[in-house]
């Protein structure tokens, strides 16, 4: 029994993630079907959110010796999942998503990402980065990635949005980084990746939704700002939130070094939350996550 | 020419507090006053709001060989005031602020204020508890502080502000701490005080002012929780911002925890404004302020 | 099913903390032990170290419609735990640890301790106070705990702490708070009470082991100072760290402000430490600590 | 009276570092001396060390209508500074700092630096990449900065310290920043740039100094890791502490996931420490600094 931290390439692990009103013997259930099959669970964490009475659980076990052939394991976890009416999805750490990148015209978010998909951090294939503006081309095409780019006005929103799906389609992209894109996606759009757009917003939500956060926030004369990482969904800036950090200002700090501070945290916030999604640490309920971090 | 960091008892030091419009040789002027008096700077910090371009000053000097009498000093200072159109006041650090407390039914900031007055980081006296609630009475009555409560009810809310205003005039109080006050105060009475009440919010504002913050963001799904103190003004929960702070959570996390690490919090976040308050190293202007801590 | 974070005073849990060297279906037999008893699991969290291949768990469950009775759990379990060579032990949330803290002239995490008490964030008995010094007699007794003071000297350290284990076993004391107790215990008293004795440090250990940490930090010019909280073993300040916090300073900052901005961080570090420790969520092993928070 | 925050290219500003024995008058002589000569002080801040007596100074002022020619200032300067015995520089904003940046093989510091510097957040010429393996030459000369290698043994590190030191000064670096260097430098070496190297260690110093600080940390089993940048003296990583900061871990975390946090942590600090640098708001005495930020 092996134990590992994280999905790496190469592993030979599933993973449940999985949701239900709760009640008694969910997590018998769960762990008499892969202790029965010879499976070895290598990581298991549940939760119970007190005030909707719903359980989320989240098991990763190892294939080695498991008695189920891989294209089995689903029909047949779905007969317990039947039992307790789960919302579950089953994942195999060797099928790596296929991802996205969406920015403009800062940068700073797309130049970590990428250095740490270069140094293996992120467990998944980088496949395009799409843009509204030309500035992400160079950096794009040093990393080796396939870049577009779609200038984006007001009557051809929907025109740019679909071109942008045939290219997220024929890369079978199955996950979208949003990180400082400057446009509002449309509802249509999100509908067709639900929880699979991750965006970083330059402030602690649900302070300074909207544009200019960093300028609200100097106006607003906080001691305190940050960044927030959260699933999109149609309502601007207010799915569901992943991760979230702060630091502290003061009088002395400037508009730019609002600037200048607050990127070092959409970095490292963003990071955060691309890393817990690829691992399929993440389970959203309505307004709210749970990560199994 | 010995320098101290704070007003403590018994140090003979005079502070000044100034802002005007910025221009050419303020700075000079001020330490030009004190030197050629022969004053002994002991701290000195200048700021510039590069937007409204106004210029702020805290200058400390020592009053030992000064060749003013105290009795003059201000009328000798606003002179070169007059010539920069200076907002100012002085100070005397032997002179010690006259404080009461206001607080309900949750105690954790009354504690954590008259322990820390107790043992000597507080440089007032402390000289009054009002409460709408008997909770408080006998930790102040153990600290030995005088404690009045008044209950207030929708319609008698004037008719105790009367009351409350009557006990402070004769305690000769000029500095209130709302310490977890669950009462609106009236217009007319926060303009008695301006810039001279001091509250704690549980948030980090502007997010989740108004009642019951901690389930505002549980129910929201944050990922991190702040506390805010800020001088009151007529509009609730938004005069200037003078300290915030925050801590992580997570979705393990249950309402009562966020209350906990809240209140945790809020302790240091109001005792840090309320310590810079009395040392006077706070101006505010418009909707901010600065800290020349 | 219902779930609840902590133990509180009446309900009717059992808690079982094990650890054992790593293998296949460890987690299935204490889940199925469990389950196959009626019981339900409120809490499970487990971890492995990769390095040792330690295998450690926590698992909370309901008493209620339990069918072993009470007396006869621990025997039953002590079967699967042969199996698999645990270490363990059954706590029951109904039986609350009797405290005594120990504390010099600096009342800070005192007076911390006992208002958190009082307000019911500690479930467990405070039954003494004991003390080298007069300083903690008030504050004790205000709070109607028992004080016990002994000057301690060079001479009658071994005298001091046979009075000490005399009071500590009359009262039943299983649990000991160091909350800034000046006097090294001796082994053989620290024997005594193998990880039942928490202690605060005033430095982020390792660094600034020993005394006046606050000093250290301050000739050493660092730019954070911290806090520690960590079981005491026979070498001082040297025992498995459970909690660690640290702050911010500048140059600006005197060796007051360190002790002033360090004793907010004693208080928030200490009582971390102790709930965890109340709560049953934490597990020891060679230096380190699993806390299940 | 045009304030700026910080040095940046055009400005034509000077800036005096200045330390010496505390006494009467010293901030009136040098705010009098470019007052006297109509400079504009666009920045004043002033530090008392309390143990050592000494006094700390920064001033930077507009040189718009200055009356003194600027080869002038120094030596009018002088005169002031022999008056109290001082040790100060001056710097002029126009003058851009030539920098070398030292790194190995861990790349995620040089990748930082050279980003903030493309996008203007550090006022420099960075115009020389070293390192002692091949692994930075693509990165460097994506950005288009001149990268020389040279492999150091046991028996040659003299050979390559004077080839370095013949590029560094035919380059005219008067900056070094040592990005995760892994080689110690000579004594020799390190007295040529006194106070003009800075270097990273990814530990809270003092604890964790020397090889695989994360590595000591995960054993010790400490719940908070660090970053350091400080300035290099002979001694290894013992020299004037400009920035620290650190980030909570927990049991869950693995070896890699500390060195993953941890170099988050570095890119800030080291980054930090630089700026500080090159904006001349640094003073360091003995084995302090005094940071104006």
């Amino acid at each position: 029994m092996v134990h590992h931290d994280k999905a790496a390439p190469g592993l030979n692990h599933a993973i449940v993630l999985l949701s239900c009103k709760d009640r008694k013997g969910i997590s018998a259930a769960v762990v008499n079907f892969i202790f029965q099959n010879q499976g070895n669970i290598v990581h298991a964490d549940q939760h119970t959110d007190d005030q909707s009475q719903t359980f989320f659980m989240r098991v990763e076990w190892s294939l080695e010796g498991f008695s189920l052939k891989r294209e089995d394991i689903r029909p047949a976890f779905a007969a317990i999942a039947a039992l307790f009416n789960m919302q579950w999805r089953i994942f195999f750490t060797d099928e790596k998503p296929r991802v996205a990148i969406f920015v403009s015209k800062h940068l700073h978010c797309l130049y970590d990402l990428l250095y740490r998909y270069k140094t293996g951090q992120l467990f998944c294939d980088i496949v395009l980065v799409l843009s509204n503006h030309p500035d992400a081309r160079q950096v794009s095409e040093d990393f080796g990635i396939k870049f577009a780019e779609s200038a984006v006005f007001h009557h051809n929103k929907e025109e740019v949005e679909a071109k942008q799906i045939e290219l997220l389609t024929v890369e079978n992209v199955d996950f979208i980084i949003l990180a400082r894109y400057h446009q509002v996606l449309t509802k249509s759009f999100v509908d067709r990746y639900p929880a699979q757009i991750i965006n970083i917003h330059h402030s602690f939500l649900p302070a300074f939704a909207g544009s200019n956060p960093y300028l609200q926030a100097y106006q607003k004369g906080v001691k305190v700002i940050g960044a927030t990482s959260h699933y999109v969904t149609e309502i601007l800036d207010d799915g569901p939130i992943i991760a979230q950090d702060t630091v502290a200002i003061s009088h002395r700090d400037s508009l730019d070094d609002l600037k200048r501070k607050g990127e070092d945290l959409e970095k490292v916030v963003l990071s955060r939350a691309v890393r817990w999604h690829l691992e399929r640490k993440i389970l959203s309920y309505g307004h709210k996550t749970v990560v199994f971090d």
